[in-house]
């Protein structure tokens, strides 16, 4: 286990009808005027922005609305958002949706106090403060609810990049699983992917951080019997529940506690599909570009692989739980070929300048061009 | 899953020299001048001590020590440190050991400001405020130092109790496995028993609360095995720092969510052995205690018990289940029987009687006088 630093000062309120604490915190915190940010509508649907509207108005709680963020949302949005936000002199920021809404909120809490947001996205700049930021979670996949992390899209130069920063970890995060019944089995399963893809991120680079490790077996087997729970029966409560808070903890720093921040290579890969085609879901993507990944690297340095192996599908093969990994997915009616993601072996090439923009790609092993392209003909 | 608030506030350092990071951290934080407060010398034989010293001077922080602190930490301790830090206008504590040294820290941080610190155990106070607190544990048992919570024996009363607030969670916790090397066998054995009895006291409140049982079946494997490493080679960093991480993880909040802030019985009764006996270690009483619990309990209701007895001991039955559980703590030379503690069966009224000094016994179900006697007997 390495050393480590561990430090979360999110605040969760979870369960059936806990967006109600959210009133007393706002209160608590002084806060009269808000800017609620929000995707395109969905949370009209669960009933997730009556409920915020209500306990806004019932704590005498005014507040803007920048409607309009979408999937792998992008750098001119938050900016626009921004602008926003100045105009109407807010106090905090409340974001109500799912990672694509949360990470913008976070962009523009910082981007507050900056001359360009993307300056601390190209690393021109630090984030030194930020506005307070509340989030209600609708949709769990990227864990955005409980860590400091965003990523946005830069549209003019293709660049999908990440930032992170102590202050702009969320203060409250309400997560009602409640939320989540209206979701279309598809986005479940992309949010089940992401989940295991940030565990497997972290999970293979120490065979040591026996903690670590031992939650992140049980985080996978949650995540895979919780997911096959709610496509089987979309209603249960229970399920919803543990795959909600399974999310969470994928990327809220426990499952890295040991892990000298976890290889990324993957996320990294990923993010060209959606620069090529953007009607990709990140979660999609992962499923099919994580089995590769496996296979690729346990050629090389197997020892890694064996108690994924065993303790995640309860067999001694690496290449029998690979097999596994992408029956699983395949029952789950999402892709494990690129394919099927509507990729040809002609885009190649793009999808391998896409990734190499990265500085560096991969913390067990560097990947050059070659070794992307490699893993990408594996995936096919 | 029951609906949950998860909140905490700590900063953990962990790993080899994290220690030197609390310098840094006070000087962030404007303390100049510190309580530290200590047990009766183990610390100097770790070398925690002396790296503690220079810390403190390299940063030009001004400290006072105050020493003998004991197991089962005393009101009367607690109350003439508090005398101590009136007296020395100090800023900020530091606790520098195990559970009782950070406990009784948290009390004197509390009752600094309270006209007497027994008032938050027995309910006459709340805790409004606190001095600030740092810990730098250096033994892992208890997972007080990423907790608000603490217990006291008030020696006139015989009374065990315990008290917790947001303002009692340390700012910064160290925890540098290196410093447990010295530890003798009991001490690890005692520090694992308490910390699968952390985590039994949530675990079987519930059996839908999916994550974290999980997470509680890998917390209880990776203690066992940890300990059994610990105690083969003493000198396991890996599996120092993975009981460690362990033990911290059992009681920071993470293990209980979920689960209705859990049953709590073993530990309640547990506290009438240190109170007839004080020379009867909490971790020893536990290993009695809990399997016959589970004993007594699954009789009653045996599907909360086939989870535990499936994934963390392979087998069907829960008896059997029990007994590798016991056959495990004899390996580790530990007691499973109150016999082996010393206690006689005519020391049992005794037992029962200081138990039900509590308020009320169990969550699960409540027991009576006639249950813990019951009880008592199959521990006997």
């Amino acid at each position: 286990m390495e050393s480590f630093t561990f430090y979360n000062p999110t605040k969760v309120h979870f369960g059936k009808g806990m967006i109600s604490m959210l009133g007393t915190e706002l209160k608590k915190d002084g806060i009269s005027k808000i800017l609620m940010i929000a995707g395109g509508g969905s949370i009209r649907v669960s009933g997730a922005y009556d409920d915020l509207v209500k306990v806004l108005q019932d704590n005498g709680i005014d507040f803007i609305e920048g409607w309009g963020v979408r999937a792998n949302p992008t750098l001119e949005k938050a900016r626009e958002l921004v602008k926003l936000a100045r105009e109407h002199e807010i106090q905090a920021i409340i974001a109500i949706g799912g990672g694509s809404v949360i990470d913008t909120a976070k962009s523009v809490a910082a981007g507050f106090y900056l001359d360009d947001v993307w300056d601390i996205y190209s690393r021109k700049a630090m984030v030194k403060k930020a506005l307070p930021l509340y989030t209600v979670l609708t949709l769990s996949a990227t864990g955005s609810e409980m860590n400091g992390n965003a990523v946005l899209t830069n549209t003019e130069t293709r660049q999908k990049w990440g930032t992170g920063s102590i202050h702009m970890y969320p203060r409250v995060t309400v997560i009602d699983p409640g939320y989540q019944f209206s979701l279309p089995p598809k986005q479940v399963v992309n949010g089940a992917l992401d989940t295991i893809a940030h565990i497997l991120e972290y999970y293979f680079v120490s065979v040591e951080a026996f903690t670590t490790l031992g939650i992140n077996d049980s985080l996978q087997c949650t995540m895979i019997e919780m997911t096959d729970r709610i496509l089987q029966d979309p209603a249960d409560y229970m399920a919803r529940a543990s795959f909600a808070w399974t999310a969470t903890l994928a990327l809220n720093g426990l499952s890295g506690v040991g892990l000298k921040g976890g290889d990324w290579a993957c996320h990294q890969i990923e993010h060209s599909f959606s620069a090529l085609k953007p009607e990709i879901a990140h979660g999609a993507g992962l499923g099919v570009i994580f089995p590769a990944w496996i296979e690729y690297m346990a050629e090389r340095d197997p020892k890694r692989f064996n108690r994924w192996a065993k303790n995640v599908w309860g067999v001694e093969s690496i290449s029998e739980a690979v097999k596994l990994f992408r029956d699983k997915i395949k029952s789950w009616g999402s892709a494990v070929s690129l394919r099927e993601l509507g990729i040809k072996e002609s885009d190649l090439p793009t999808l391998v300048e896409l990734s190499m923009i990265s500085d560096r790609i991969g913390g067990i092993s560097r990947f050059s061009a070659s070794d992307v392209e490699a893993l990408l003909m594996l995936a096919l």
